[in-house]
């Protein structure tokens, strides 16, 4: 996760100027059309936008599915064709911008962030979604290929379930819950990490790398949080709706969703008290360790320290140290040597140090 | 507890299915009825959930509880029966969703955390019921066998106290409040706990496991706030209720129940100060320990050091060397040591570490 | 203070069934009425609860003070004969209530805590007092004899203040007015021991009393907040009524007391900032003294191991050491290690250690 | 700074007694009174209560300054013929009080917090100045003699800006606006000890004295913060007074001072910030500073302990030591000592700790 | 950035008093106008204030850009023409003045921070502008020559956009948006400074002004906060007007730089979290080295100092020691010293402290 994502933009551009803030430059844009009813459904891979015109006055619903957002023409062209606000365009290719939800006269404009996580380099990866949502269609801007929603377009093309009964709202419904329980598995596999963190920490405490790893499982919770707490407020905005685009009998369903978040808001917050813990945990473990090294230091040094000054004392070459001549000043000098040693041990007894 | 139960639902998964999370798999599903008014009281273990419909048309209150969530047909079959949306019947079998209560054109559903205390695992266990509250039924859904309503039944079976005369959001309130009395007993465990770790504290600082058990019931305090806080808006909720299905009359208990959930907080909030403050006792008593061991090292090493040094000097075997051929030399030197030793000792005693 | 208080109650007891809750178990119940208006007061000590009865119908303002908890069925009595709601029965008796207040359509309902310092424990007691107040009665429970009314009683008997002439509203201002000016005692009580404390702290740092005694003063400013907070919200209440019970022209008073609470508040809040920061100072004051035993160490371990180092050079019985034949071999040898000590003070002295 | 002003008043004294709250028992109360009016200005010395009737009637505003509160007879006397309430009279003599605003009908009074610094004791005095607002009076109740009202005066004398041309409520902002002036300087000089402290903190970090002031700037910022935030409540309810005392024409004005009571609480966050950030710092350059000399400890002992030891070895008296015998033995001797020396710093090196 | 500008205003100066706060004494106070429409742009210094009445009649939108604020006549003549109250006047002075909006009868009146960063230091500058928006004129008041508006001018010049096609509130949002775009610049510069500063974190701990750079990013990032947070509240202010002065279509933009407020709070929140996460990993690894230094300096010491005692055993002179005329004493207590070695070194590694 980038700190922030390079901002092209210039200060003084003239408004509603497009300007693709991201790190997919390469990704070639490509729309993909679905036209269905409750009888058919049509798949499109659309070469020019102005094909897109005939969508607006289709019987159908129309899931325009746009990924690539470097190809700012393209977007401009599909901006025109819906008359989408210029304003809106910008945001939707400028990556970095926070979920959100507009209201406009024909349509609803938000912003979602889709999680995924890669196992491999135990990394969350971030891609904004936008949606139009109109009145027969539904246009959704991706950055690149690949995304959450392989099994709704199976339940369109084999008809399961109510989505080629419904209408656009009830489409928005199920991607916006797609994405949501993707989240779960996001946070799933964070539960997983900081439980595998949780009993490493029990076995090998002085792996220093804990600390890293705990300040990122920290950082994924925080970014976790950013991207669904704003998804909250719109799920209520939508709730909240008094229009025609979201029909009422939807709200339910999307109430369901909002009803998902707050397990998800939970969830984070549960797992960002485990993971503090933990940080407690460790550098107590540090900390004790710490004093048991310096216990034995202490031990060992306190009891030889005055051995030695003994050993030392008669080491000396003076000439007269009667007890040098004594015959049993050897044996005397080592009984008092243990004698010392020992009374030093039953004094670190006493304190409770051993 | 488990940071978050394992989540088998896939994303993309029809909205209203089914998904059962929980670790209790190989529970059979039972139904037990209790049909009762005024005047009589029948109990009948239900096999075949269609015996239930009979249930809507009674001039008695049903209580139907269903204990053990895993036989999903079952579950919806009880769903079709009594007109129940299946949003509600998905969040029934997803047992780790969070205190919620939603009012319906006929009926209440809401959820609760039973919490109980396994006092050889010194674990909290929870249990999530949820409630269907309908005109003259009730239907309690748990997880697992053995509950703490034992009191209830009782009483319904002696007609002891009101709840026989009453309609089914008495016993709806009896209910809550059992599940809330024993919030109290959880809760005089978990003091019971802290005040153990209180006086073991005190004692024997240096088990290192103080730390983990401090932590532990920190977790348990959090856990049980987040069980007891949503219970609040629910208790809070029924009483702004404006429906038949709650009586204004029964409105003063359900009141009661939420008194009693504020001194749940209240308690639960003391108990986090107090075992917050047992962690910083915790750590300075550690690091004062470490202080006390740094300086019985200070003060033997800087004594002795000084002397060896004395003794490795007269140490030497250089021939031209006047004290060693002195009298008086050794006498000499040993009051020199000794005068050095205690020297350090009126310093120590000075700086007022001894 | 104990954390939490027995809780005798058994889950799913019938609701209003009275369980006293508290470690005075051995009191007898005594009530003590006192009938007055402008004219006249008159004081009984009360036998048998029937004879309250009169006093709903007298003409002067009756105050029935019922000291001791534990005779649940004089407490039954009395609460039938006043027409009082059995839930609040139970709420008198349940002495870890937090303070609160209730409007019933004749009566109002208040809990609040009393507070005294107990000097020689260095403890702070907490008292349960609740009040019903009726048209022309206030009636009172403590759980034990002695109260902070005796100024009050004072007043009534010798006809001082407008408490004669005024109704039952304002006896109940001047008992709760009572309770909050003994805080401010308390509160002082607390202010002198923080002082001491503090000036201890500046003199005999290593007593490691001190983090105990500051975590009490801790607990002791909690426990003071949580019993002050609540009755503010229950005089801002009190503030709010549209009733007869509370005359407009009282609510200045009662006002008043709200004043006192937040002056209160404001006090403790100072005291807990100073308490942290003396928990601050106290944890470094430590550290510090603990640096400079490690300093000190230090300068003596570093100055002398060289130099027995070198004494142990020459203290080697090595045949072919030329050293040792030179004349001026020892005094070179002492002038040597002369050298290094000084070099090595002037290096700490450098490094600003000395 | 105190904690808490001694209390003397008794719990259970009749409500509206007079009880002077102060250190200043010995100051002698004086009044004096300014009448103006655009033409003319009349200061006089009140001795007489008694005089100050006549200003009711007048068509001057007068400015009644009363200096020293322990005079309670004076002060109940004022307080009849302005007809104040007891209550507020209770306030005024109470000089813990906090700031507040109070509507009544004729007048309203506030509490203010007059701040000084004291550059030689590096202390910040409190004075509390009570203000009461009449229809053409205002009148003033400091604790001791000296103020920051006297520029306010002389404009009065010299009918500078628009003071004299203006009512009574201009006057009352006057005030305020000064008091709220002289904040900015205590907030300076604060602000100076700040960054004499941050200077003081790079340059000689072992002072062990710098806990202590940065945990008084803390306090006196704190004490601000206490004593302006209030304040900015009063100043808010004035904008919303709908009355005749203060004129809409004057609310821009009192909004003004607002916006400084704003602009003040900003500084005090933003130094508190800056403090807090100091104690870190000092916190963690003590540390480091202990690393450093643990670690010149470490060096020191690592390197030559191993040397001593051999030294140690070959200073054995053992009669078969072949080594003793040897030509080479004592250059072999120092060259090894030399390379376990020299490999011991390359050690230390290659970890970086030198 | 200087805690706090100098306050030259003395309390007790009359109101509406301008006074210059800041450290640009020597700019010479300068005033561009650019007066345009769709047909024609026309750009002049003024020379003399009064040329500017003449803006308050044409049908062109002037844009009135005055820079230096120590001329305080030039400023009073220019609040006279435009009819601009006493108290903005002083407000555009005071240059530590916090964001705001205020709404007049003719005008708007906003105060906003201008930021900017030196690189060379990496210090964050911040200059207030000051905003009048009049019906068809709009005054920016600035304290020295420089800002982030030139490409705003170039569009002017060029007609690029809607800017001369519209009113003077879109010139006032160009503005706006013009300093928030810059914010984003900033923001990346001390995202870019976070990042180096993080690697090297990891490379060289040890360099102790980590800590400062720490805090100064820190720093920053509350300065940066306290800037956009009130600015967002302008902004929803303007969202909220119902005026002439701001258009409806206007809206839609000025809510577009709301948005992006948003976006920035966003980033600062998250540079906070990861700068606080640095801290700690900082302070952990400073103490993890600490540890590691320890652990050399006990185990080397641990492992000698029983060695050197044996070694000091034999060194002793004692003319009866049997062991010093054994053929084999020499090598059998080389062999104990190894075993002793070598068995010491068996525990450390049992630790886990090798």
């Amino acid at each position: 996760m980038k700190i922030m994502r390079k901002q092209i933009k210039q200060p003084g551009l003239l408004p509603g100027t497009l300007v693709y803030v991201g790190d997919n430059e390469g990704v070639k844009s490509t729309i993909k059309l679905i036209d269905y009813n409750a009888e058919k459904i049509i798949e499109t891979d659309v070469q020019n936008p102005e094909e897109l015109i005939a969508c607006l006055k289709k019987d159908t619903v129309s899931w325009i599915n746009i990924t690539g957002l470097n190809d700012l023409e393209l977007i401009e062209k599909v901006g025109q064709i819906f008359e989408i606000h210029p304003l809106i365009l910008e945001d939707i290719v400028n990556t970095d911008h926070h979920p959100k939800f507009e209201e406009y006269d024909d349509y609803y404009y938000s912003i979602v962030k889709m999680l995924t996580y890669n196992d491999q380099k135990k990394e969350m990866n971030s891609e904004q979604v936008s949606f139009v949502l109109g009145e027969n269609y539904l246009i959704t801007f991706q950055e690149i290929e690949g995304d959450v929603f392989d099994s709704i377009r199976e339940r369109l093309r084999k008809n399961k379930g109510r989505v080629r009964r419904e209408n656009a709202d009830y489409l928005y419904y199920t991607l916006l819950d797609s994405i949501v329980d993707n989240y779960f598995l996001v946070l799933e596999t964070i539960a997983e990490e900081t439980e595998q963190l949780e009993d490493h920490l029990l076995i090998k405490v002085t792996d220093s790398s804990i600390m890293q790893r705990i300040h990122q499982l920290k950082r994924q919770l925080i970014f976790m949080r950013k991207s669904v707490w704003p998804l909250r407020e719109i799920l209520s905005s939508i709730d909240r709706l008094e229009s025609d685009l979201v029909k009422n009998n939807s709200k339910l369903f999307f109430r369901d969703v909002y009803d998902h978040t707050i397990q998800i808001m939970d969830t984070v917050e549960n797992l960002r008290d485990i993971v503090t813990g933990m940080l407690d945990i460790y550098l107590s473990t540090v900390s004790n360790r710490m004093n048991e090294v310096m216990k034995v230091l202490t031990i060992i040094a306190t009891i030889f320290i005055p051995l030695t000054f003994i050993a030392g004392v008669y080491g000396m070459n003076f000439q007269f140290m009667p007890e040098l001549r004594w015959k049993l000043g050897y044996p005397l000098v080592l009984a008092t040597m243990l004698s010392v040693g020992v009374s030093m041990l039953l004094f670190f007894r006493r304190k409770k140090w051993l």
